[in-house]
């Protein structure tokens, strides 16, 4: 029995600034079926505030508590392990990381960092990380759809770098990790295969999300979604459909069916 | 029997500018025992001729075919092969691999490019591995000895970035390649077993010269050698040593004894 939906943003609602045919009405029809939603993104180029007012813009509006954002879960965790941040983020993540510890233990907090992946301030978290300071990664993608349509690198990549040079193991606190799909879960009060995940990344959406073990997880065709993404992986895919609106469709006929137990695709 | 020996340069015959004391004259007590003597660095900083010139003014005149360097084995790889590069290499690098094909099948070289491994090329670097180019690594050193005497990000962990992101796995031309130590090897007619090797790298140097079959390899507590550095690699150094100096003692010493079995040390 399905009673909440989690639902990626980049790739599944929006695509940039525009939204994704379909994808606001789906969001809707979810809802009017009853299905709690909430949203994770692993966006680490926005801060929480930028996500909430580029889902107004397109027509749907949402609580910040709704909404799960690999920075707000690392903000959480320093504050929870006491730790003070070296930053290599996206300057647009500042809001999320104010007022946290300046002094004490070290944590190197690692995303997307893009143009701010200077060798200089890749050098510098080497360094912290030599004298004692944990690695923390906001995510661990490959790539995601720039604005010119091709691929760039994500986070991961960078974080793989550190890894090695470091030989410390990054946390990871943005997807796939478990603990980021079930703090979005308990919000809800809803359990792992009570939910089903909807996501362009059969990696961290879809597999990470099963193996947190939610009851189903979709493959959209839009995004960064690539052909042959629905075998690339596993666990694989409940099933792959061709956006947000057919996933809504597909969680509602099948709300009554899916109970912690993949379905045939 | 001891016929051959290669030496590593940075951090074992010279820092930066300066001589290590007692190194030069090591070099002459090894070639008047007899011993052949070739130079095998890993520098990814330093042309071929650059290093010639380094050599030269601190007393010790080599000639250009006596000096292996990644870049120089990269560019034998990219005629071999005839690939077209896309070069991810420090600017002084650039006379290494003057006249080379600049179209048709491309492959990434990725060396210390410092302050050139900037998002933009590392992320051009990733759409060609994207379109199939393959990946070269000069080196995979995680860290070297900055100016600073602090540890700096060498190339290693951007080759690693680059493998994550690609899925491609890096071939290497530099240490501990063992078709970089046999290059060397082969030019003083000398078979792996009749030949030593003495550097400052637990892993590149010493690790990677007993697994391409040399007989023995001294690591040297100068350049970037830190406490602990001799148990932290297998296969571990045949015997640890001062410096240079201290290893060509070692050398002539047992130039007898050492016969393709580790001594211990």
């Amino acid at each position: 029995m399905t009673r909440g939906v989690l639902l990626d943003l980049a790739g599944v609602i929006y695509d940039g600034d525009a939204a994704i045919p379909g994808g606001v009405d789906a969001v809707a029809r979810l809802r009017r079926a009853g299905l709690t939603v909430r949203f994770v993104s692993n966006t680490t180029r926005s801060s929480k505030q930028t996500v909430v007012e580029r889902l107004a813009a397109i027509g749907l509006p949402v609580a910040g508590a709704d909404v799960f954002t690999p920075a707000h879960a690392a903000r959480e965790w320093l504050l929870r392990n006491n730790r003070a941040p070296y930053l290599l983020v996206h300057p647009s993540l500042a809001p999320d990381f104010r007022g946290l510890p300046d002094r004490g233990r070290r944590a190197v907090v690692v995303g997307d960092a893009g143009d701010a992946f200077t060798y200089a301030a890749l050098n510098e978290a080497s360094r912290e990380l030599g004298k004692g300071a944990e690695l923390l990664a906001l995510a661990t993608n490959r790539m995601f759809r720039d604005a010119d349509g091709e691929l760039s690198l994500d986070a991961g990549p960078f974080v793989a770098a550190l890894e090695f040079a470091s030989g410390n193991h990054a946390t990871l606190v943005g997807k796939p990790a478990p603990e980021f799909f079930r703090s979005a879960l308990a919000s809800m009060g809803c359990a792992p295969d009570e939910a089903v995940m909807v996501g362009d990344d059969a990696e961290a959406d879809v597999a990470g999300a099963l193996r947190a073990g939610l009851s189903g997880a979709l493959l959209v065709r839009t995004g960064k979604y690539r052909p042959g993404d629905e075998t690339r992986f596993d666990p694989r895919p409940t099933s792959t459909v061709a956006d947000l609106a057919a996933a809504a469709d597909w969680i509602i006929t099948h709300r009554d069916s899916v109970s912690g137990h993949r379905q045939p695709s």
